[in-house]
C-alpha cells in the first residue's frame, strides 16, 4: 500500500509502505476512507520538532474495517468506523474515569495518512456507525478523530456551560471546533478571536456571537469590553504558543478557567494565576469518551464539524496538503485515498 | 486600644494603637470577640516575607459591631458578626460570579489581632449570626474567617464531590479544614497526609478515611496505592512549598485536579500537567460566597471547624501565640481580648 512518510522538514512523500497486519489480538486493520493533516503534524514539517529519521505520519482517519484480531468483539470487517488520535482500551481505571487520553494501555498509529492502518486497542478505540454513512457526512465524522473532540475537550476542561461566557484563542481547525463546542454546550456568549475573513465567517456559522480581530493585549481588552469589563468566564486556548497563552490569561476573568489544548511551548505565570484564582486544565482530548455523543450529533446532522475542511485532495497529493496548510492557504485539508 | 504590631521577624508586640474609626460610609467598627494567628502571618514572622516597618498584623476575627457608616444596611451595632480575611462588596461583577476573593473593590484590614478593627465594605464582608452565639461556638465561627473557607475553597477548586477520591497535602489548620470540607462535600475517600499524632487524630475526627505518613514520592506512591494505582481524583495542596506541590502532582491521577491554596513558592511542571491532563486551580478563598452555608453548618453544630484551635491565649500574649505556632507547639492559636 501507499502512505505518507516525512523525511525531513518540508519533505513529506507519498510512497510504498508495508501493508499493516494484525500484530496483537486486540488490533484491527482499517481501510482508510478519509484522513487529514493536523496542525500538530506541522511542528515536524516546519522543523520545530525534530525528524530524526523518515517516519510514517498522520493520526486522524475514518474508514472500513478489513480485519480484526481474535480478541476484538465490538467491530467487525465491513463496519464503517472512526477512531481517536490516541488509542485507548476504554476499560482501564483511567478510561473508566473518562480520562481515555491517558489510558493506562494507550498506544499510537504507525502513520494514518495511508491507505490502510493498523488500529491498536480496536474495541476501545473504534466506534462503528450504523451502516455506511452518506458521503457528505464523511468530513464531519473524520473531524471527530481529533479536532472536534479537541475543541470539545477545551470547552469541558474550562467548564463551559449554559451560564458561561467564552472566548476562543486561535482560529485554526481546533479553535473553530472549540467555538462549535462552546455553542453546543449552551454558552450564551462565544467570542471568536480571528482576523481572517474565511475563518471568521466559519466561526459565525458555528454560532460565535462576537468576533475580536485584535491580538495580544488589545485582543484581551476587547474581550473584557464584551464581558462587563471583567473578562470571559472560560477561555479556550487552542494554539500553544506563549503569546496565545498570555492572550488567554489576559482575556479570562478572575476566578475563571482556561481550557488548554494547544501543546504548551513556554511557561505559565503561576503567581498571577493564583492571585487571580484562574484555573487551568487541558491536554490531549479524551476522544473515546466524547465520540458516542458527538457522532450522534453528526449523524443527526445537528453539527457539521467537517466544515473545517476547506480543501480536499487525493491522498497521493499529501505533500501539497502540507504545503497548503503550512502556507495558510487552507484551514485543514481532507485527503481521500 | 491595644493590638499586635510586627516590628521585625520574631518580634510581635502587643501595644497601644489608635482606635479605629469610620472612614468611609461603607465601614463598620467591630469589637473583637476572638481573633487568631494565620500560617500566612508566619511568613513575615519567620523573615521569609519582608517586614519593612512596624505594621499591625492579623486578618481573622469575629466580634460585635460597635459602629457603622451611613451606607451600611445589613449589620448594625450589637450584631455578632464574622467576616472574611479579604473584604468584598459582594455586589460587583466578580462577586456576582462568586469570585468574592477577587472583588473589584476589595480591601484589607489594618491588623485584626486587636481589640477593635475597622471593617471596610461592611455590608459585603460581614455576616451576622441570629442573636449572640453560644460561647463554645465562637472558635468554629472564627475558623470561618479564613481556614475553613480556605479548605472549602481548595475542595471546590479541585471539583470535590460525592464521586471523587481526595488526598490532602498539608496537615496545618488549612489542610485539616480541607479534610473536613472534602468529607462534607461527600467524598467517599479522603486521605490525610500527616505524620503528627495530634493532627492525624483531628483529621480522623474530621472524617478522613485514610492517613498517609510518608512524604514526597513515597507519600504519593502510598496515595496511588489507596486509589487503584492511578492516584486521587482531587488533591488539595494546602502548603505552598515546591515540595508540597510536587507531592500533589505525584498524588493526583491523570485527568484529575489539584486545588491550590498554599501561596505558591516555586514553579509548576506545566508540560507534565498538560500531558497528564491535570487541572490546577486555586488562590485566596471566596470567603463571603461560602460564609452563609458554612455558618449555617456551624450554628447547627453539624461541623466544628474550631477544633483546629488547640491553644487559647489572651490577646495580650499574642507574642507567645506566634512563638507556639512557629515552633509547631500549636496547630492554630485563638486569642481573646
Amino acid at each position: 500500500m501507499f502512505g505518507a512518510v516525512i523525511h525531513a522538514p518540508g519533505d513529506v512523500r507519498y510512497e510504498k509502505r508495508a501493508d499493516p497486519t494484525i500484530i496483537k489480538p486486540t488490533d484491527a486493520v482499517v481501510r482508510t476512507v478519509a484522513t487529514c493533516v493536523c496542525g500538530s503534524d506541522l511542528w515536524r514539517y516546519r522543523g520545530i520538532a525534530p525528524v530524526k529519521q523518515p517516519a510514517p505520519i498522520g493520526h486522524e482517519f475514518c474508514g472500513v474495517v478489513e480485519q480484526v484480531g481474535d480478541a476484538v468483539t465490538t467491530v467487525r470487517p465491513g463496519d464503517f468506523v472512526v477512531g481517536g488520535f490516541n488509542p485507548s482500551d476504554n476499560t482501564c481505571g483511567l478510561c473508566r474515569k473518562g480520562a481515555t487520553a491517558n489510558c493506562l494501555h494507550g498506544d499510537h498509529y504507525d502513520g494514518a495518512q495511508a491507505e490502510r492502518i493498523r488500529v491498536p486497542q480496536a474495541d476501545g478505540t473504534l466506534l462503528a456507525t450504523p451502516g455506511l454513512p452518506a458521503d457528505d457526512l464523511v468530513p464531519g465524522i473524520l473531524a471527530l478523530s481529533d479536532v472536534m473532540c479537541t475543541g470539545w475537550h477545551a470547552a469541558l476542561s474550562a467548564g463551559v456551560g449554559p451560564d458561561t461566557s467564552v472566548a476562543v484563542v486561535g482560529d485554526g481547525a481546533v479553535g473553530l471546533s472549540a467555538v462549535l463546542a462552546a455553542v453546543q454546550l449552551g454558552a450564551p456568549v462565544v467570542i471568536a478571536m480571528s482576523r481572517h475573513d474565511d475563518r471568521t465567517a466559519l466561526a459565525r456559522e458555528f454560532g460565535a456571537t462576537h468576533v475580536v480581530a485584535e491580538r495580544d493585549e488589545a485582543g484581551s481588552a476587547a474581550v473584557r469590553q464584551l464581558t462587563d469589563g471583567i473578562g470571559a468566564d472560560c477561555v479556550l486556548e487552542c494554539v500553544g504558543t506563549e503569546g496565545a497563552r498570555m492572550q488567554a490569561v489576559g482575556s479570562v476573568r478572575d476566578g475563571g478557567n482556561i481550557g488548554l489544548v494547544g501543546v504548551p511551548h513556554g511557561d505559565l505565570p503561576v503567581n498571577e494565576l493564583f492571585w487571580r484564582n484562574v484555573g487551568i486544565k487541558g491536554g490531549t482530548a479524551n476522544v473515546r469518551a466524547y465520540l458516542p455523543h458527538l457522532l450522534e450529533l453528526v449523524l443527526a446532522r445537528r453539527i457539521d464539524p467537517g466544515r473545517v475542511f476547506d480543501l480536499e485532495l487525493p491522498l497521493a497529493q499529501v505533500a501539497e496538503a502540507y504545503a497548503a496548510m503550512d502556507e495558510r492557504r487552507a484551514i485543514k485539508v481532507l485527503l481521500r485515498p
